[in-house]
């Protein structure tokens, strides 16, 4: 078994340089990798160009031996068009011919003849991307259709190239390709954990927390904390698991109901333990919380539905809010807030409800309600309805988020204290 | 003037590298630095770590003259904690002290101030970040603290440094950086245009319209496509206008009504100006075109709110759909989407509504009905219902988001007939 290799993820596409697409395989990929040992170097991100992504794959490998070995994770470029230069770029490198994969050369057949008579006349441009290079080895494509490939360039240098495609990457690299890794590099086996601290910010949590803990000042332990919206997602990482153990508790010990494990995972598992249905009456995030809930298969096991009552009219004629209530506070109010949780469960049939109202700006803003301003509501049957007033004053996206996440941190919070 | 630069975005932050976040931040730039007409070679993301970006930043030096000048963009490792490097490492680049800026500075204590007592003491820790080196320029920072940086390293060196936030960086990039590189550089004058064209797949476009295109084989223009849920987007480049335009005219001549521009732009326009107001009915979807819709500030002017009914009682009980047509058709079917999209300008009090019932998947799928299955009711008042049946035999994310774009391009397809 070779030794820890120096890992680059190298995603290709003129997409991606000229800004039209986000490449968001390169953070999938270095995020699996950490799990099986193995950390990431650096991501580049290249142009359908093949001079420069030839010389940038031979600028990664030099230095690459037996001892010292190299390893590139290459999405992108694997596609139909003439822009995919991937099959002839490692065909030059590994001194190769394209050979025909005839498992993924009878599922494009397929495809298209599945598709109907449109797609038959482009059946000659989508056979290019079948093929792979003769020296290497076929990552089987179980999505999509073009095949991705693993193969040592020279002793030490080693290449897969996979989709661009999330779908059929993501499929290939646990199927084939994290089995190939594993095998053949040694990992470094980290213990690693993670908590979330809800309205945190990072220099308050490094102040306070980091600069006294004197386990990671004796380098113990590595930490990273990633501001989030609406809250920081901290990481310890050691070789010693005890001492990821010892943080992780001294961690809960201070910022106590704050810190959570990962509440978009434990939030669902709550609800399914204890059969409670769940639905949300949203203003300010116009449905971004139920997008959100939803993203989830199987979410509708306990979400029922929402109802997005983004002008006031809404909130009273669906929500039954009181216009006493919109008259005498405004739409932006504590009072508010709690009538649309508490009458959600009526109207929406469900033991739960999260009811968010608020004012995202740019516009909006008043001198006594500024841009920033939320009150999120949460009703449990039978438990009564908590108000939370709260100040983003962030861009409009980055308060929608924090609001978002932050409401389904408020009612998991009520849930782990409550049932 | 200096000519075209080689263009490299650097991204920094082990929390990149480790794929905890993503960075949206270079194809951001891309995106700019085109509309200014210069392109990037390539984008590289590196950990916080000082060897490993002093080493990257001299390699993309290296060869840059005043003749064939190189510009690095680089976002992160600004901000207040130990592991932001960049003030470090550029003082040591450009043989410079840190300075203090004393613009970023008061903005700091006033924000301190601003948000109480318990910011105090994590004061010494956030002041790290209001210093530049004394060789550079400062870029400022109009929505966060931390100040950006300038600097002509050595002759045709140049390095732009901005934080990692975003919405600082847009700020900045815009007011500040973007002015700089205009005055420095000359750019390159191409013309460009875009369109999509809707449930149209990258091989099919090519076959039919690429691979048939004198102009595009005569390389008088540089074509780009990127898929995306819903539709593909469409780029053509020349130093000549008239032969964009030709080709976009060709490509709206050959796909017509499924050819648009950016309908995330235009539908927002059209409603605005026939003042038009607009509600959703999702089922699948669970908000996600609610969300989009609620994404633009200012879009309480159209856009009144949504049931999101996930489950089959809602579709009763608030959207008055009837049980018989549940019974007999399905959730999923075209009656119920007729329905739900007829009732649901009655239950919002729109003139516009659009509904979604559909199979998401993974699971929910039968022998008649397979995941994928999908159907989008548009109505207009006084001008009736339309139902599309679509088949999209996606990833459940996949499934959703194209549903959604989808929807959004069938009623601003009739919009644009119809009134």
């Amino acid at each position: 078994m070779s030794s820890n290799p120096r890992i680059t993820v190298v995603s290709t596409g003129s997409e991606l340089t000229s800004g039209r697409s986000y490449d968001t395989n390169s953070a999938w990929i270095a995020n699996e990798l950490f799990g099986l040992g193995f950390s990431v170097e650096k991501f580049i991100v290249l142009p359908d160009d093949p001079v420069l992504i030839r010389k940038e794959l031979e600028s990664c490998f030099a230095g690459a031996s037996a001892e010292n070995p190299v390893l590139i994770v290459m999405t992108g470029g694997l596609g139909p068009t003439e822009d995919d230069f991937t099959l002839e770029i490692v065909c030059e490198l590994t001194d190769s011919v394209p050979v025909r994969d005839e498992k993924a050369y009878s599922r494009l057949q397929a495809l298209y003849r599945l598709r109907g008579r449109s797609f038959e006349e482009a059946l000659t441009t989508a056979i290019r991307q079948v093929s792979i290079p003769s020296k290497a080895k076929v990552l089987e494509n179980k999505v999509g259709i073009a095949p991705g490939f693993w193969s040592e360039v020279r002793p030490g240098a080693y290449l897969a190239c996979m989709p661009g495609v999330p779908a059929e990457m993501t499929e290939m690299f646990r199927k084939e390709l994290s089995p190939k890794i594993s095998e053949t590099f040694r990992s470094q086996e980290l213990t690693s954990d993670f908590r979330f601290i809800w309205g945190m910010s990072e220099s308050l949590f490094q102040s306070e927390f980091i600069s006294n803990s004197s386990m990671i000042k004796e380098g113990k332990a590595i930490w990273g904390v990633a501001a989030k919206r609406g809250y920081i997602r901290v990481t310890y990482q050691s070789p010693n698991r005890d001492i990821v153990s010892q943080l992780i508790s001294e961690t809960e010990g201070k910022y106590k109901e704050l810190c959570t494990g990962d509440v978009f995972e434990e939030l669902p598992a709550l609800l399914l333990k204890h059969k409670l249905t769940l639905g949300t009456a949203e203003s300010c995030t116009g449905g971004l919380v139920a997008k959100l809930l939803t993203d989830r298969a199987g979410s509708s096991d306990y979400f029922m539905g929402s109802v997005v009552s983004y002008s006031n009219s809404l909130k009273e004629a669906i929500l039954g809010v009181k216009s006493s209530s919109l008259e005498s506070f405004g739409a932006v109010s504590e009072e508010v807030a709690k009538e649309m949780a508490e009458n959600a469960v009526n109207v929406l049939g469900t033991d739960l409800a999260i009811s968010l109202t608020g004012i995202a700006g740019p516009g909006g803003g008043t001198q006594t309600k500024k841009v920033g301003t939320l009150y999120i509501g949460v009703h449990i049957k039978g438990k009564g309805t908590t108000v939370r007033g709260l100040y983003f004053p962030f861009s409009r996206e980055s308060f929608r988020d924090a609001a978002a996440t932050t409401a389904l941190y408020l009612l998991y919070d009520r849930l782990r204290k409550e049932v």
